[in-house]
């Protein structure tokens, strides 16, 4: 397949990625950079990163990844399947880091790990993400 | 203890949870009820609501549940050690409905299941919530 | 289809449930009960149930309920894609007590949530299984 | 702390880990390595290694390890908190190589990524093993 993914029908910058502020420093089929600013707007009330932006930062970047490398080589879509998150270390200030690596890539099933760490170079956090490839579907999409 | 919680450091419409609307409609020690209005600013590129929204969601109800109780009877605080969200079905409009029950008290770790659910009351999301319960730090907090 | 399942190449006293004692005590599409008998042979060195055993049950419970009627309805094949284990309570004596629930058939995709009780009835562990369900592959089978 | 684990009141030969035969090869406070040789009695009817088996020895050797560490350096116990295991390949046949690497060392928690390989070098699954680690409880212990 030859074509380029369709152009999506929400644009980046009012999406949920656009929202939290996900800049995305670069990416490949088998492992992608990525930050967010920490400001309250992505803290819990405590003052500590939300938990919630870890997983959305690691989602994001392992499904576009997959997605693009789906359609381009089989015309094919992603969709995650389960997102699990461990946190290991707050983080309050500076830059959350993101760095996801492909561990598999099957026929109908990726799998990424993605590692956050803080501006010292602490792991604040893992995920595992498990995307499904899968057909253009004749029906609505469903796991 | 019969202190109330201390004022957090960050309001709440400042924080992630109030950038993408989460509305609490009702919470105790062992149940929370939630919603989130479906919009581009809760979606992905595709249109579908990201899956971090759902893992947002389910942590910030159950460790906000958590926290209020575990300090409320013992001084203690609450902080997440992992999120565990399965995507079944995705939800393109209306709302994203939430309802936390928590399966375990344990005097170190509480559990919570999440059922995310759309507005026709398919379940579209499950997300399983670990939280550590522990004493105020002398040193600041990891896991 | 209305085909039973093949005879399995290995009978069951000489597989890995058959070595650590299954007891399946009723199965169908939505729910299994299956229950081991507590023995040194299930037990870690502390004299602790393995938390190796709750994630057996679970796996081989969900597994074979869903590969069932993935046959015999579209004569298709099940395989595990993920196994979430979380421990509770440990379990010393009596029986390890296991009830799987589904909680969503998809097309490609079922999940099953597992209690794992003591003989008092207490949690002790809980398990959130996923399986894949495919058509009969032309290759060798890989997630 | 300088004494020794004392003696577990289960002797290997006679528990879970015994019965299905893991060899731990190497082992250290941040990395273990074991096997498994493959046999029906670590299958499930279809041939194919049981996934519990891999949940297994993921569980063993990263408790182990981290038992070891806690109570030399500081008199603790450690517990399992969570295992999560993925799929991503069948082994039917020779060996399963596990490789345990310890990822972080909290003061009340450990987590471990371990890596499952078939003879061939494949990676067929991955564990993420939570352990706590506590003081010696005046009660019996709960998570």
């Amino acid at each position: 397949m030859s074509a380029d993914l369709p152009d999506p029908p929400v644009a980046f910058e009012d999406t949920f990625d656009g929202l939290y502020g996900l800049e995305v420093l670069e990416t490949s089929d088998e492992e992608v950079r990525a930050q967010v600013v920490v400001r309250d707007a992505v803290k819990q009330p405590m003052g500590l990163v939300h938990g919630g932006v870890y997983a959305s930062i690691a989602e994001s970047i392992t499904s576009s990844a997959t997605a693009v490398a789906a359609w381009r080589d089989h015309g094919q879509i992603a969709m995650g399947l389960s997102n699990q998150t461990n946190f290991l270390r707050p983080i309050t200030e500076g830059m959350v880091h993101a760095h996801a690596r492909r561990r598999h890539r099957g026929r109908t099933t990726w799998m990424w790990e993605v590692d956050i760490t803080d501006d010292a170079g602490h792991l604040c956090a893992v995920v595992r993400m498990t995307i499904a490839v899968r057909d253009l579907p004749q029906q609505p999409p469903s796991a």
